[in-house]
């Protein structure tokens, strides 16, 4: 057959397969009971008091929701395997195993203290799409994988594995479960020493689609079920010293100090003028800042701070900086002190895949969701994966913005939302 | 003999001894060398490498210098005693017993990583003094007492002690040699047991004067040798929390954050404002502030601060205060965070003696010595003196205004002038 005959078949065999599949898909709805019993059993793993749940990756909370996870994930029919690293990988065949997997999933581990969604939301999602389509028998060309990313709270611990760019060095990194990563991933079942076969290459994946809690107020806010997200913000930060001279609170003049904390204060103020005079989305914070010698009578002598800007676009960061920098001039003259600057990380901002984003709109519309494109301001696996193969992001609300503690909610309406949105937009991609 | 008679002779035999004291003064002259050798002395016990002192009170420097001092004051010709809080009282009779003393003295110990002038100072020229008059053998009616305070820098003990201030409370307190008063009480001779007897009637002393570098730059830039303490300001102290909400410095937006650190630093910038408005002498500090969780991805969410302010008007800090109370409504206000300031402690303002003031001025005039008045922005043990005994203090410049530095430094030349006033004006309130 010529290429052009072929093409045509298959475009046809594509429209019959959609045709085939439309009215499975109108019927097949996610279930907010099946969703929120398995949130609610996440939950028991790491508990606390307040309702929220402290589940540090590596730690003894988050194998026991391992040993959980990896039993129900074989009932729904899928073929289990940890990686080296430690994430889990569960595959549902496709019809042409030589098809690259779609890929979709998230992490169960949490922040110390954290809450129950922010990972937890994103793993029940993926794990209701894969019952939504053992229950109707729906068949894909594409192999699907579900993906536990491990240890993504402590750094993307598991993504960065898998597009092999963990280091030796972050290998030795202490997580919060106390444990070393390298200790941690032979502690879940990883295999430390041969991590770097936890990569994989380009061609094993066609996609992969995390969905999360949006983590801010603007989904909640706006009452918005599905948030499109077009990428995930870069992040630049700094280290900031301001060395002035450290004198007697009673003694000396207010015309002869030369006042670190009044300086780093003017500073901070400019950082949010400056900020707020670029607009948009950007946003930068100070959020540590230490006084030498810090004694109540002593005219501070040096105050080190932190600075803090994400945006998508790197140009607004670029811009914000400079009238920091020339706010930051002025306040050292006036003041008689030196604030020096230095660069201390870099992020870049990672862009989503286009096609996989107006996947994901037209899964909204067609089932009736309100949707809105947005940024991502939070780090997650996504950020890595986009890297190396087309990936999108579903957001769906977080109640009052509030995450990364235990207030942290999102009710199971709203996730089997995103989980419906999740299902056609995996299978418009695996299809 | 009827009353009125009595005064006459008291006045005339008053007017002889001036006319006899006279030509002695004029021929006593302090000697510049004499002090030095005694700075230099005193600073071998704890001196550090980069030519500063290291001798908290109660510390084993301390106990090793007063263990050089008690003989060198013995020298002298002063009889010596340690009261029961440790404090040195070396006394050169006069002429009538039954006279209340006319003392003078400081302390000689210093803060860690301090210099070798501060107290130092003041108890090398009080030694002066006792030399000039032993010297010239010059006889004064009342008896001289040297005072050499113990634990100033810990917060007053020994002249607390010797007004009976001080608390059992106290006595516990942890110093910087490591003991606690108690202990160290007992460890340099004095007996903590019966720290009670320390204490002293108003009819003991008839005045106390200390000479004391002046510890900021008002001498030294205006190029004067001498300055009559008019008063030790008086000092207010508040602790100030800033609740807003801690938050992801990447989720949430800019118009949506309760920066607790924002509006502390608004009230940092305010402070300074209002201080400089109320103008005068007023100083106004935040020299303590800590962040929570004071992570660099984290918008702030709490953070304390101290304010201290120092006036000798009471009513200059009160206006300062109204000023910045209703400044921090108007962040908390704007910035959505709650304010709560506390007054956390007051030292009155301690006024000198208005005669011993102008024993100073009339001293330094005789010698032409320039002199000014200005406040002690410093608290001294002469604050604690003055609660109960007429009390003046001699200030001499401290170079660029530095201490509790190991760059404290004043000119043996600069101390000779101030021992010469002290030893005029105690001769002239001890005749």
């Amino acid at each position: 057959m010529p290429d052009c005959l072929l093409k045509t078949v298959a475009t046809v065999a594509t429209l019959l397969a959609t045709l085939l599949t439309f009215p499975a898909l109108a019927q097949v709805t996610a279930d907010p009971q099946r969703i929120q019993a398995r949130i609610d059993k996440l939950a028991t793993f790491g508990g606390t008091a307040d309702g929220g749940t402290s589940r540090p990756g590596f730690g003894e909370a988050d194998k026991q929701a391992r040993e959980w996870l990896l039993p129900e994930l074989a009932k729904l029919g899928l073929r289990i395997r940890v990686d080296a690293a430690g994430n889990i990988i569960a595959t549902r065949p496709g019809t042409d195993p030589q098809l690259p997997a779609v890929a979709f999933g998230s992490h169960i581990d949490s922040v110390p203290n954290g809450g129950s969604y922010d990972g937890q939301a994103g793993t029940v999602a993926a794990m209701e799409v894969m019952s939504m389509l053992k229950a109707a028998d729906i068949a894909t060309r594409h192999p699907l994988e579900l993906i536990v990313f491990v240890a993504e709270e402590d750094g993307l611990f598991g993504s960065a594995a898998m597009i092999g760019k963990l280091t030796a060095d972050e290998l030795d990194f202490v997580t919060n479960s106390g444990r070393s990563a390298a200790k941690g991933m032979d502690f879940v079942g990883g295999m430390s020493g041969k991590v770097a076969m936890a990569e994989r290459s380009a061609e094993e994946l066609a996609a992969f689609i995390e969905l999360h809690i949006e983590q801010g107020p603007y989904l909640d806010d706006a009452g918005i079920d599905i948030g499109i997200v077009e990428g995930i913000v870069g992040i630049e930060q700094w280290n900031i010293t301001v060395e002035g001279s450290a004198n007697h609170a009673g003694t000396t003049p207010m015309n002869a100090r030369q006042d670190a904390l009044l300086a780093a204060s003017k500073l901070v103020v400019a950082v949010n003028d400056s900020v707020n005079a670029v607009g948009g989305r950007l946003v930068g914070t100070v959020g540590e800042l230490a006084v030498h010698p810090n004694v109540s009578n002593i005219v501070p002598g040096r105050v080190e701070l932190s600075l803090e800007m994400r945006d998508l676009d790197s140009t607004q960061i670029a811009d914000a900086f400079s009238r920091i920098r020339e706010r930051a001039d002025a306040i050292a003259e006036v003041g008689h002190v030196e604030i020096a600057i230095e660069h201390a990380l870099s992020h870049t901002a990672a862009p989503t895949d286009p096609q996989i984003q107006a996947a994901i709109r037209a899964a909204a519309d067609e089932l009736g969701y309100s949707s809105m494109t947005m940024p991502s301001g939070a780090g997650h696996d996504a950020q890595n994966m986009a890297a190396r193969w087309p990936t999108g992001m579903i957001f769906v609300p977080s109640r009052d913005g509030v995450s990364h503690s235990p207030r942290e909610y999102t009710s199971k309406e709203a996730l089997a939302k995103g989980a419906e949105v999740l299902y056609r937009a995996v299978l418009s991609l695996g299809k």
